[in-house]
């Protein structure tokens, strides 16, 4: 019997129980936008932690909720971690997640309570059940999975799971930095990426950055009667003029300096890239359109999605914006609301001060500009122990050839742990599929995906020990 | 006993009554733009007009309310127009006002109920008192006034009012076209100007147009992720561009062709203009700025308020527009308001025509352009025998010296009238001053404005009948 076999008998037969347990975990409303129910969440997953044999500390820094750590200690363990020496003997794995929820609105969409899990047709229906307490819960098992199977393993396990990365995990970094004796590992299992519309797994190596500003032009006490454009300066025009100077017609960024810190391709790429899947047909088709930006296709375009960073505007206001009626207003003021994608070795904070410049040097000054949300790109090396484990499980799991992503073009807070603490991360499949509506009414999962990520995470963590 | 004391003497012992005449007329809740209270208020119209000798018409187009043709017949009157032949004999004078009026809203912030008219502290309070009845019904005052104390008009009057002049006039063309051969006049007393904050009294002979068009742009399907943002082509950046393509740095209007019929001053307006008070401080103060736009200031200022035309932007929305929250959305539509307002002799079709040309010509092809509103500019001379009239009485009914505006910054359906039936306009001072809240909640005009514009017109009613 294969080592797969014997995970998948474990997993089939303990798989109603699991269940139960994801469901349990799904009922708590752990909303961190409306600071709901964190206490309650963090307190039931302390006690699965300490319930299988678990050490739980809680990493505390002001203004947050608290992010759990559950350190499992394995057979061959010593001092903690081993500082990469390449053998296993020690090593130390850390698994991030968060035990948050997006907003349940609207509500009436609804077709089960959100914090009542439903199981209908195959699936689970549950606010948080994709989006990430279904691969939290998944590891979980993973790991009673991998030590009834295996018996102890041969390496620590460190669970790191925050309480606000739905909110943008504002503390996150204040959090590595404060606690960063007790965060040190050799690899970091990510979040789970996901499985495709075809049923192929998925798993990235790193995200990109994001710098979301917004710039504001007040210029009059009120607004005024267009008819006196002729001599009353308008917010309108020149916070346009100044959004517009942002970026050329050609869509590069036109700011001085923006691609400078860009790094490109790395060799071990191109072959993870020519083989991510792309249909560009059916993304045409989604989106309304008969041709992408700037023409991109191809090879073009998987690269663009990975390597270009970019501006984009997420919201404009100014003036009367009802359809139809022919209100003539000199507005008084206007807000812009852009996003830029960064990606490594851009800066977020280095990328707003040549906004600034930017601004300033062309004659927008007095637009003002406030950061809004910020974190930095980071991506981590493709041929990593932890990522060698977790591509080839899951070439040999799945039917289906998994993609590599050597950066997802979203953005995540993997900066402070691959950067700050210096720990290589790879985000693997996880439960999550295109139609499982994260942050929308009726978020769900298949059945069959959570076991499959189950005893798929069970195979890597064999194969990890044995590398 | 000088004219002027005579007929003050008559609008003295008679005021009370031509008051409860106004507040009459106020207490019809005419909105056009709810299309209420018209039938009542026109019946309440051609009533006034009868019982004081007039043939009344009903001149009417489909989809509109009735315009009121109040035809007065003069004792020197012939065939009705004179075609300008420079003597009284047979003039006819037209009187243009509407007896529409602007929305309530919000009716929270009335003192008093709008339509039922309340003086406090020597004002009238109610809609519609400042824009227009209140000259209309001065001007009824008027007649009457002038009839008691010279007798008979030596010349024709037509009262030309419309009924939807707040919602844009939008048949006013038309029903000035269809009804041609009854609207003919020598001259027409357009709709009162104003009295500013000091108690200046105020003329124009003109007004600029307007074209005021949306543009709008849809990309998707629907709104996207923004990390998409690298190979999804975006509706905001697309139409921010496009409207940006439309006036320069420098603040002209970019589209070829703009200011090809745009006259400039004719030689009889620059003392005019020299004379035209503007208090730049005391406006600078009130728009809460340090500097006009493109620095203007001075005669160029004064120059620019009657000359140039401008393309404002009204308004503009795409995307989430909430401050403060950092949402990475890529807006699949955007829509942009743009006003023209355009001066003598350009043509708002034109203009359109142009517009669309320009948006083609730069890439911007997939933008729709839809016309919302438009009226053409048109000026009338400055030295009609009407204007003559209008101004001299005004030099001599107030104390300070009238300022006379070549053309007002401002869009009145003046075109169909001064342009189609050829009629040279005036707009004579009017009972409205800055603070009377004209489209707004407390609108109100005070008792002695009315009065002195009821002695004013009946001695330029006089001087006009001895020209």
């Amino acid at each position: 019997m294969t080592e797969h076999a014997k995970i998948r008998q474990f997993v089939e037969t303990n798989g109603r129980r699991f269940v139960e347990t994801l469901k349990e975990a799904c009922s708590f409303p752990s909303i961190s936008a409306e600071g709901l129910g964190l206490e309650q969440m963090s307190d039931w997953l302390e006690d699965r932690f300490k319930g299988m044999g678990a050490t739980v500390s809680r990493l505390e820094v002001a203004g947050a909720p608290p992010a759990l750590l559950g350190e499992f200690r394995g057979t061959a363990s010593g001092s903690g971690s081993s500082s990469g020496s390449g053998s296993n003997a020690g090593r130390t794995l850390m698994i991030y997640d968060h035990y948050d929820v997006q907003p349940v609105d609207p509500i009436d969409l609804w077709h089960s309570p959100p914090f009542e899990p439903a199981e209908r047709d195959g699936r689970i229906y549950a606010r948080g059940v994709s989006d990430n307490k279904g691969d939290l819960v998944a590891r979980l098992c993973a790991l009673e999975t991998y030590q009834e199977v295996f018996g102890e393993l041969p390496f620590n396990v460190k669970f790191f799971v925050e309480g606000e990365e739905e909110t943008g995990s504002l503390h996150f970094e204040q959090i590595c930095r404060a606690h960063a004796d007790r965060l040190q590992a050799d690899h970091c299992v990510w979040e789970g990426w996901r499985i495709d519309h075809e049923g192929r797994p998925e798993l990235v190596y790193g995200c990109k950055g994001l710098l979301y500003v917004e710039l504001r032009c007040r210029m009059l006490t009120y607004d005024q009667h267009s008819s006196n454009a002729c001599y009353i300066p308008s917010a309108a025009w020149h916070l346009l003029r100044a959004v517009a100077s942002i970026r050329g017609a050609d869509g590069k960024v036109a700011i001085p300096g923006f691609y400078d810190e860009a790094l490109g391709p790395e060799p071990a790429d191109a072959p993870l890239i020519e083989r991510l899947p792309f249909d560009e047909a059916s993304e045409l088709k989604r989106l309304g359109i008969t041709s992408f930006a700037d023409g991109l296709t191809g090879m073009d375009l998987r690269k663009a999605l990975i390597y270009n960073p970019t501006a984009n505007i997420a919201g404009f206001v100014t003036g009367y914006t009802v359809p139809g009626a022919a209100k003539t207003v000199l507005p008084a003021e206007a807000l812009a609301k852009v996003d830029f994608r960064l990606v490594p070795n851009q800066d977020a904070g280095d990328i707003a001060r040549k906004l600034r410049r930017h601004l300033d040097d062309n004659g927008f000054g007095d637009v003002e500009l406030e950061t809004i949300g910020e974190e930095n790109p980071s991506r981590s090396p493709t041929d990593s122990v932890l990522g060698r484990a977790i591509e080839s499980e899951a070439a040999s799991w799945w039917s289906l050839e998994p993609a590599v992503w050597p950066l997802m073009p979203a953005t995540g807070p993997m900066f402070p742990v691959a950067r700050l603490l210096g720990i290589p991360i790879c985000s693997p499949p996880g439960v999550t599929r295109p139609d499982s509506a994260i942050h929308a009414p009726n978020e769900q999962i298949r059945v069959d995906d959570f076991y499959d990520v189950i005893g798929y995470t069970a195979a890597y963590l064999s194969a990890y020990g044995q590398l």
